[in-house]
């Protein structure tokens, strides 16, 4: 069997099978993803991000010439995933701790991935990651989860991919709902979405930061840890609740620890930056 | 930081990280090994099972010298356990693999453990350990869980630590039920109890062994994919109820794959044999 060398990381709790593969000569499967991703019979993770050049990446990423590396993230099922939010950090932190590329502060690292060219900064000890535009997508719901008493509207934001946004009003209530099951939402998203419980702290607002408390229940996935788009829907619809004079500024607490998310005031628009840590745990060899 | 090389196995699916310490050097406290076992941030595994020479081991285990190895078994949590019926395989796996044991066809290889020196021996593929003498606990209990319709009598069985084997009618009646949620016993057992819900197949006794399915909730650890002694616990329960002429080998199907029982009658009683895969999955590096 063949072996491979790989190294996992994770970014508050969201965690990531790393899988060097410069010269893009790995066929990584679904079943063999699927295989790894597994916690008691492969390495265990919520997805893998294999490492390879741009120009060898086998299908050619949307990219302009000025990333040197492509993200391949797959997730935990094998399936093909556009972006990561949490991972994109991980995958820098790979790309500097091993050599691969170079990041001085001030100085923006190009990461082609298949929802175009991110660009990843330093942030403190970690990093902050263009999201891309944000948008209301429509998709308002009622929601209904087990063990929330009464039935809450929701506020549909896509940030490539679509959520909805449940404001709550005490840690009481965000901490009795039981998301075993994946919350009802009516009506119906086609694609289904991601779904956030938010709490706001008291007060919403200090030294201009906003700050909520969220947890997320991922489509296909579950309750997890952290889901980076997530944190960003979330910071989104507080703040569009918020209205005028609301911050463009949110620290955001998931189960996995803490994010900010940034906005960024464009002449095209608003963008979402997502910022927080990323660590390497452990490396590793499996065959294959 | 000092930094461990360890080694990731499972049996059916209850997986574990090994850490080789032969001369007993290590000094894994109880938050060290819940970091490593931590699904997200750690290397995640149900245990650790620490490799140290019997000789060696600080808190000599109980042991005749017979055996050359003392298997450190930890939970997740990283509290102590004294013994461990897929992690002895596993270990067992282990000590081979690397060379530090040997196990000719026909001979035993000798485990000391907290709860004393088991034998282990070949078996196909895999390997079969003594659990030891087995009894009726007197904690029969009726059981009630989620999504069972009505509530059931449960055996109590203990096998070194105690179980509640609940018989079931049908495949659909063991899938319907919610096991995120601990079954209630009643009475309860002053130190709780895993409880195992297992349906007979279709027959119970072909080829002269018996056939079951099973699921598990385990004490503190909810719902897991295998239980070594509530394998044991399914299968003598069973053989009670089925009476006189009841086979003594029974194979018991659990959601992380298959093991087999056999009760060997000896003259101071019957003891149960463990039988099943053992697998090492990959190897690592990690920074304690």
């Amino acid at each position: 069997m063949p072996t491979i060398e790989f190294t996992k990381g994770h970014g508050t709790g969201n965690d990531f099978v790393v899988i060097p593969d410069p010269d893009g000569v790995l066929d990584l499967d679904a079943a063999t993803v699927a295989a790894i991703c597994d916690r008691h019979f492969g390495v265990g993770a919520d997805g893998v991000l294999r490492v390879v050049r741009a120009r060898a990446a086998g299908a050619a990423p949307e990219s302009d010439g000025s990333a040197e590396w492509f993200m391949d993230y797959r997730n935990a099922d094998g399936s093909i995933a556009e972006m990561c939010g949490n991972g994109i950090r991980v995958f820098a932190r790979y790309l500097l701790d091993r050599g691969l590329a170079e990041l001085p502060d001030g100085t923006t690292l190009r990461v082609a991935t298949r929802a175009g060219v991110k660009d990843v900064v330093r942030d403190g000890d970690g990093f902050a990651a263009d999201l891309g535009a944000w948008r209301r997508s429509g998709g308002d719901a009622t929601v209904r989860a087990e063990r929330l008493a009464v039935a809450r509207p929701g506020l549909g934001i896509d940030v490539g991919n679509p959520h909805v946004v449940v404001a709550l009003a005490t840690d009481a209530e965000l901490d009795a709902i039981d998301l075993g099951t994946p919350p009802a939402l009516d009506p119906t998203p086609p694609r289904g979405a991601n779904v956030e419980f938010v709490v706001p702290e008291e007060p919403l607002v200090a030294d201009g930061v906003g700050r909520i408390r969220m947890r997320v229940h991922e489509r296909g996935s579950g309750e997890t840890l952290s889901c980076g788009t997530g944190v960003v829907a979330a910071a989104l619809a507080i703040r569009y609740y918020a209205g005028e004079g609301a911050p463009d500024v949110w620290r955001v607490d998931v189960p996995g620890g803490t994010l900010s998310v940034r906005v960024e005031r464009r002449a095209d628009g608003e963008r979402a930056w997502l910022s927080g840590p990323a660590e390497l745990t452990f490396d590793g060899t499996l065959a294959i």
